[in-house]
């Protein structure tokens, strides 16, 4: 297999029978759980020993979502987005207190495509679940199909360990405490250096945010954990501002969020920042992609290890700078 | 909503939010089922009563799996494109005798593509699931993304009846009958018609198939009517021919398939086939996306209602014509 990946072989060449093996052996890093029939068949079934279960879907498109050759000079061999596709996948079932049962994936693209891409758009996807703790993922088939450009979509299943986590509160939270855990700003920092970056002369904090923009860590261990303790919850996807204000808004409330820390976070970020004429508070606030988890707790309760406190949630709207928020269209 | 659609809005300038509630107004044919949670949150929680659950995925793109402009001046404004990839998918649960009970939808498309195209997709899943039998269906959320074409994908779950029904058999089926449910050879035929038809001037029987290829009908009642009954079973996406060897090849036999039966299939589509001067038995045989089921019945089984027997499992080879089966590659 390795030696055909070396002569540049495309998915066209390698036939669908050809591709189905390359990303078999491209997940090996998990192996199929107990109870679990499938991928090889009409579908495949999946254990939800709770009487139901969780389930979002995420899509990453070329030219959109992510790109093979950075403006940068940095490029992806295809295990990024593979990484980062499952990553932002698993976040939204740790975002609902949730564990990930399965993955299921859809990857659409032309016959040009490296048969190389597809091994490592694979392997990113295994290793992302695995190495973010979820090493019980079940990859419980797809779809491959021809398309003009690279289109991936997935779709993570999810067991509940308590009841969901929503983000709307079964009770008036007002006055409680918005808590944090994960990075902030950083995936921003990283998508700077990978878009305006030289390649070749990288400093070791550069390095770390590009990682972490390319491969997102969202903290799978911390959603199940605080399930039960929290009275709302979402992953921030698109920006502290605006997630927070979500969070808020579905508890028709506002959202605080308290400058020190604002300034605290921006701190660490602003060494890179300064390289890129930037200014790092604008990265905390409005960058997205990190994948942390919000939640909203009750004041009376102790802050769960390795959360912090952000802000809160007000009746009164916070004064702000304005905004723009990211919309996908 | 709807004069807005009249003038020719593009998502681009709808915006994300706007396109969520279009697609929210079209799924308006299925309601949210009992105990569910989402689509709003950052997952959706699915009953899966039975301690487990069936799912799948299948994609369609544009230019490949999809035209909204055929060859023949017939047009299609979303909605077939909707129905067909709900349809293929609901498919794959019926092959597993399981009931429906969510879909997933990824959309990736270009900032021009019409806000219309977007309403009548999502009205053709809703009402593919609503007639073809399947209407407590939830529509449990999805993913909006921009792509430089057309590109859609869905993921169905399902709940058992009964064990789930593989390909595999857990017996020992030499000798054992081959039946089948539904149409075959009659997409195909519908293909012919779209791509090489005049539109203004087809017969009836040319516009049934045309419908049944543009908007398919697997029989979603039979799967898990027969789960219990039958010894193993897929549907017949691929053709006949390609998916009677899969299921024999899975239970290390071969597909001998009744060239009589054949024959009355094919005399059936043979008017259809004269005007395209086609052999309306490669139709039959090596025709694509009719959706039906394929199964294997013990012998001493009757036959159930609805289903044909079309051949036998065995453990020599039949003398065939050579037969090109489809890659999506």
């Amino acid at each position: 297999m390795r030696s055909s990946l070396e002569h540049h072989t495309t998915v066209g060449e390698l036939g669908e029978a050809g591709i189905l093996q390359l990303l078999h052996t491209s997940y090996q890093r998990l192996t199929s759980g107990e109870g679990v029939i499938g991928p090889g068949d009409d579908a495949a079934v999946i254990p939800a020993p709770g009487g139901n279960f969780v389930i979002a879907t995420d899509a990453m498109n070329e030219g959109h979502h992510f790109l093979r050759d950075w403006p940068s000079g940095i490029t992806d061999n295809g295990y990024s987005t593979g990484w980062k596709l499952a990553a932002q996948n698993l976040s939204d079932m740790n975002a609902m207190g949730a564990v990930t049962s399965s993955v299921s994936v859809a990857l659409a693209m032309p016959t040009t495509t490296p048969a190389a891409w597809v091994f490592h758009f694979g392997r990113g996807i295994a290793n992302a679940c695995h190495w973010l703790g979820a090493p019980q993922t079940v990859i419980s088939g797809g779809d491959l199909t021809r398309a003009n450009t690279l289109a991936t979509a997935i779709t993570a299943t999810a067991n509940l360990v308590a009841d969901p986590v929503l983000r709307s509160a079964s009770e008036n939270v007002a006055g409680f405490q918005l808590i944090h855990t994960g990075n902030v700003g950083m995936s921003h920092a990283g998508f700077m250096v990978a878009s305006q970056g030289d390649h070749s002369q990288l400093g070791r904090d550069e390095l770390q945010a590009l990682r972490l923009f390319l491969r997102p860590r969202p903290p799978l261990d911390q959603g199940p954990q605080v399930a039960g303790i929290v009275s709302a919850m979402m992953d921030v996807s698109d920006s502290i501002y605006t997630d927070a204000d979500r969070l808020a808004a579905a508890n028709n409330l506002y959202a605080h969020i308290d400058p020190d820390w604002v300034a605290r976070r921006a701190a660490r970020l602003q060494p890179i920042a300064d390289r890129y004429e930037a200014d790092a508070t604008q990265w905390v606030l409005t960058g997205g992609e990190d994948y942390g988890l919000l939640a909203v707790l009750n004041p009376e309760r102790d802050v769960p290890a390795g959360w912090q406190v952000i802000g809160q949630l007000t009746h009164e709207p916070q004064e702000r700078p304005k905004i723009t928020g990211w919309d996908h269209f």
